[in-house]
């Protein structure tokens, strides 16, 4: 993997504030795609209202406009601010339950001939509705026929759920509703169907039994989604006690489907790596990295809103090199490429345990 | 709400194991019909495998064989014994989460002609395959034409997930796959479609975000489900820091769609309530009921494997009156009744607050 010299791509200060009360202080795990010659990533952008001794919670109220709700740590005792990404209950029976996310995410489009230099959209897509009161987050994007689907985490007080949205032109933006119930993220669709059925994989976050692993659904209209399988455990890539979910929609290759996907571990250190799927069984791995293919190594990756972080949302593939575009430190968007030759090389063959 | 006078109908004592290593332990939460003239229960009954100074797990391993798994808690120390329904992981980054049940639930039929006295069906209904190896619980039983939908959770290693089978003589069950992935668990369909769509409720676990909330979805097909909405808040019905989960399926009554659900507060208590939706939308809640239908209060209800617990999967009206199965205390099968003109009597508009 080849770290691109300019990283990080964007940074904060590229963007402009989608409120006059709130401050951009991440731009990363974005969506990516070939639109019309252009490299077009979808952005995910945090904003946060901070302010003088207290924390402002920024929120989309049900008249879908931003308000600011203001906690004192040093008065309101309730809630425990020690995850820089948010506030939780204290009480002994929410458990350390999330009250509020310290940052609102919406997102924006950006623009690119070279893919290294992007030019943003002012217009922000702004979250909606009662499922998105605490923002949208990590878009992906897969094209199918002139329709390009964007699958996206909508969170809310009701909970962490996954919503679609469609859009022909990246300009006007259809929402398609809720896909997937809480809690669940990182969702991606394949581009093609797989033995008649369109193929999303997904990952759950249970609340008491099983661990955070990927899973498999099918429907046959991309609304409806069933036949739910566990298709990859985080033992099973050696994540133990911590999580892996899906990062970019696939992407066929001469192997079979590749997918870039995310581990943590139980400190949360995200590092991205790849498997292969069978062609005609989304469920069956065939071909696996023994080691991470990108693991927070530069200093934009080491520090920022959250430490440690590499995540992708979004891959494009040209003249054979895999760029991936990946967000660093939940602060930063930033750019490595390998040639798919290289990537498949290093590719062994996976072996079901148990 | 009147106690029927045999109460509990049916007690573990009532039934054979289904492996001769196994003791049935609680025959509870069952699915209720009417079905060729009679009254037709899915029962749940959960069996364990009690050994002298150990605790043994019993799992249904890949063959679908029965296996027994031994924890001796003043050995095995790296679990928590302290909840008589499973054995949770101590390590600090497994945060209680369950490693096992302490039982292992099948299903089985149940026949009576007066609804009271009940035949039970030798042959077991067995948990089977990846998502069911920890057993299967708490079934529904809807009509559509000719076909009884029952929907259950399928509890296994991978999560708490929501499945569907289907049969036409109560002997013969298909499956039909995993309709909801983890966490999620008390999922009715109602028996009719709504604006040319199938619906069902159900009560996704969310981990870090969001309540024990009543969603709904809606599918055309009933193995594919999409549109969700969170259509009821614990805190709505003041069950605050508690949850709420769908009981029974549905019932039409000329007030609207009859819902018999259940709440639990902080400490796991449950009751039973009653709440009516509109007959064309059932995201809309018309009316409830201000006092619980039915609270812990019988010795039968009060003690047992798991205490204070009244949980409703089935209800039977005849003669317009509305019979309610339920388990008591996680142990046996208990039966309440209730003239429809009286619970629809009981019923207050219902308003929305934000």
């Amino acid at each position: 993997m080849n770290r691109h010299p300019l990283n990080p791509l964007l940074s904060p200060a590229d963007l402009s504030p989608s409120h006059p009360e709130l401050t951009v202080i991440g731009v990363f795990n974005a969506g990516a795609v070939i639109f019309q010659g252009q490299v077009l990533l979808l952005l995910r952008v945090a904003e946060t209202a901070l302010k003088d001794h207290q924390i402002g919670i920024p929120l989309m109220n049900r008249h879908n406009e931003i308000t600011i709700k203001l906690l004192n740590p040093k008065e309101d005792h309730e809630f425990d601010y020690s995850d820089s990404r948010f506030v939780a209950y204290k009480k002994a029976n929410q458990n350390g339950r999330v009250a509020y996310l310290t940052s609102l995410s919406h997102l924006r489009v950006a623009r690119s001939d070279d893919g290294v230099h992007f030019t943003i959209d002012e217009t922000p897509i702004l979250p909606e509705g009662l499922y998105e009161n605490f923002g949208i987050e990590d878009p992906r994007i897969t094209q199918i026929g002139d329709t390009f689907h964007i699958v996206y985490t909508s969170v809310s007080s009701r909970g962490v759920s996954v919503s679609r949205m469609t859009t022909q032109d990246f300009i006007h933006f259809e929402r398609q509703g809720v896909i997937l119930p809480p809690e669940n993220k990182d969702v991606v669709l394949f581009p093609e169907k797989i033995n008649g059925r369109y193929v999303a994989y997904h990952r759950p976050v249970p609340f008491g039994i099983g661990g955070l692993n990927i899973w498999s659904a099918t429907s046959d209209n991309l609304t409806d989604w069933g036949h739910h399988q566990c298709i990859a455990r985080a033992d099973d890539f050696g994540y133990l006690n911590g999580r892996i979910g899906a990062g970019a929609p696939p992407i066929k290759t001469s192997l079979g489907w590749l997918h870039i996907f995310h581990g943590a571990d139980a400190k949360h250190r995200y590092e991205l790596s790849a498997f292969i799927t069978d062609f005609n069984d989304h469920t069956l791995i065939t071909h696996f990295l023994k080691h991470p293919l990108l693991k927070p190594e530069a200093p934009y990756e080491l520090t920022g809103f959250f430490d440690h972080v590499v995540f992708s949302c979004g891959v494009v593939l040209k003249d054979d090199i895999v760029y991936i575009y990946y967000g660093a430190a939940d602060s930063t968007l930033a750019l490595a490429h390998i040639p798919m030759a290289d990537l498949l090389g290093d590719m062994l063959p996976y072996e079901y345990i148990d």
